[in-house]
């Protein structure tokens, strides 16, 4: 037992993905000192899937200057991995919420920083781009990057324009030729871990509006605008988007990205276990730690856990899962690939008591668990 | 990986020895079906302690009619094993808190019915008899039982009485020489968890006085007859008992086991480690499966899962222990011959509501291991 892959996704509310591979390798080491391990912490595509990316991959960081939120100037970075060939871009970079703090407004906020970020990728010579969605102050429907990227957006006089959250309503004809030349030939992957609609209830503006700042009556100017969009998208460029899973990320990003930039939308492991190349990654080695928060029968659906055990059950490799909480319905993760499942509570104690040593639990757990095997071989 | 001992302490306030083998049997065989398993719930003395050495090692319960804490008439039992030639009796079968529901005194109460079970048991031909002590009704000293086994204890009068928790300080003289021929050959052994002096503030009526009945004033009388017993102990047979570790155990009945049938006072691990021959019944098993409700840095003094380790490393047979929760102090565990500690703490919540799923959880923990090793080789 010498090779061991560490491709946990964060818990939520106590560490980050890369901090657990940190944590889990030094355990491991502890116990077996010349042990060859890989980290690659999942990123989601929300704000650190850059930094992620580049921790399991090496690379290097592109600093730009694009435009922020409110369309003035911004310092901020891309990532380049693959020696180049591929570019990892993150909207959170220069749409996320931290950068509207004290001012948010979706009626407002543009994602037209993206844009710049991709076409700079995409000049840079990138053959692939990895957007991350996430953590978005925007309600834009993604046609801020669009302008970006050469898509011209005209109102019912035929002027040209912006559109943010609260003019989408007023777009009357979209025109595609202008797309940047530098964007033909690259295959675009929009990383996104939910699955609600363009519009409606479920959609970008009723979920994820209020937490940007949006009240009840601008969340419902933006879910018109978000209709409108879409059927802009249907009649200009004869695209049915509304109400493909994810097109409600990132305040409608996803929709845009599916319609102007012909990119697919993935689940962020997917994104992850192809650009790391996961299966060759995994040939001879001898265990892989994985893990999440919370292990349940929602689980099941797509998350870091179910993905990594369906990959690796191909090559044989066992996989375990280290987690926060163990819930109803975990037990199915053993079909998919995933060897056994161990919790990192070692106290009957509650959330708010727990995390605070979630690190101390986290490495005995992981410490345990090799000491254990050794003790078997 | 076939044959499995399991040897598991009780979790205290969620469920005893033999629940957590039956669970954990039966774990083990929804992934093994043809596991080979050994349950061995371990007695601590009290209550239960027939019972767990019974399904332990098979035997016959044997119905007396014997004297309860009140001297009146009452049917109880103790277990014959080893073919008959050995016997478990507990002292709380006849002398318990449960027989002195809503009458608790314990000046008034008497071991006597321990003694006629120990005395039963000797006459059936039994050559070992483990006692177990623990939660008893009385403070006698274990005066009572020597009464019943044919020791005399003498007032300042030259009258001849049993004495009682409220009456140990009349003790002036004690005669053993009529103690009953059959305890003669015969060895005695008595299970004691606890290491508590015969008197003091740490001694059995001061910290167990109390839970039994006793208010502040008898708990000084009670103490100060336990006193004048440590006092005529070491008059009348020149022995030293008072500041023995177990000493002040079921009332002082850990001192009267010593100094009038001539006991050793042992942990009852390491009673039912020598009992069931443990050194012989894990020869050949795969693993052995331990437990106890929480292991910390107090489980290495001498506690079930420690006592487990230390016989199973010489045999060089995996341990692993399955805990409630895995406090601070733990990791000391693994030096002492346990591969690995696993709680079946699941969810991040307290003990209040941890304890309504602890039997679900612990079958889940039990059955995920198995899975876990059975996906290692």
């Amino acid at each position: 037992m010498k090779k061991f892959v560490l491709i946990p996704d964060s818990f939520k509310g106590t560490m980050g993905s890369a901090e657990i591979c940190e944590i889990m390798s030094g355990a491991i080491l502890s116990e077996i000192p010349d042990a060859s391990i890989r980290q690659i912490p999942v990123a989601d595509g929300g704000e650190g899937s850059v930094d992620a990316f580049l921790q399991a991959l090496g690379g290097e960081k592109v600093n730009v200057r694009v435009k922020d939120p409110f369309l003035e100037d911004m310092e901020t970075y891309y990532g380049l991995i693959d020696g180049g060939g591929a570019a990892v871009v993150e909207m959170a970079a220069c749409a996320g919420l931290p950068l509207v703090e004290g001012r948010a407004d979706p009626s407002l906020t543009t994602t037209y920083g993206a844009g710049q970020l991709i076409l700079d990728a995409a000049r840079n010579g990138a053959k692939k781009i990895i957007v991350g969605l996430g953590g978005s102050s925007t309600n834009d429907g993604g046609c801020g990057a669009a302008t970006a990227a050469g898509v011209r957006f005209y109102d019912a006089e035929g002027g040209l324009f912006i559109p943010a959250g609260g003019t989408l309503s007023k777009i009357a004809r979209i025109e595609t030729s202008g797309l940047d030349k530098s964007l033909q030939g690259a295959e675009i992957i929009t990383m996104c871990d939910i699955d609600n609609p363009l519009h409606g209830k479920e959609g970008a503006a009723y979920i994820f509006g209020p937490q940007k700042g949006a009240d009840i009556a601008m969340v419902e100017m933006l879910d018109a605008g978000l209709v409108n969009l879409g059927k802009q998208i249907r009649q200009s460029l004869g695209k049915d988007i509304a109400n493909m899973p994810g097109a409600g990320a990132a305040g409608g990003m996803g929709a845009g990205m599916a319609a102007f930039f012909g990119s697919s939308l993935k689940m962020g492991i997917e994104v992850v276990l192809d650009t790391v190349r996961f299966d060759e990654l995994i040939a001879g080695a001898d265990m892989i730690l994985t893990g999440e928060g919370k292990i349940d029968g929602q689980s099941l659906r797509g998350k870091v856990v179910i993905g990594v055990g369906r990959r690796a059950r191909v090559h044989g490799v066992p996989v375990v899962a280290i987690v926060g909480d163990i819930d109803k319905g975990a037990g199915g993760a053993y079909a998919e690939g995933v060897a056994g499942i161990f919790s990192i509570n070692m106290l009957a104690e509650d959330f708010s008591r727990a995390k605070l040593h979630a690190r101390e639990d986290l490495a005995f757990t992981t410490a345990n668990l090799i000491k254990f095997i050794k003790a078997l071989n």
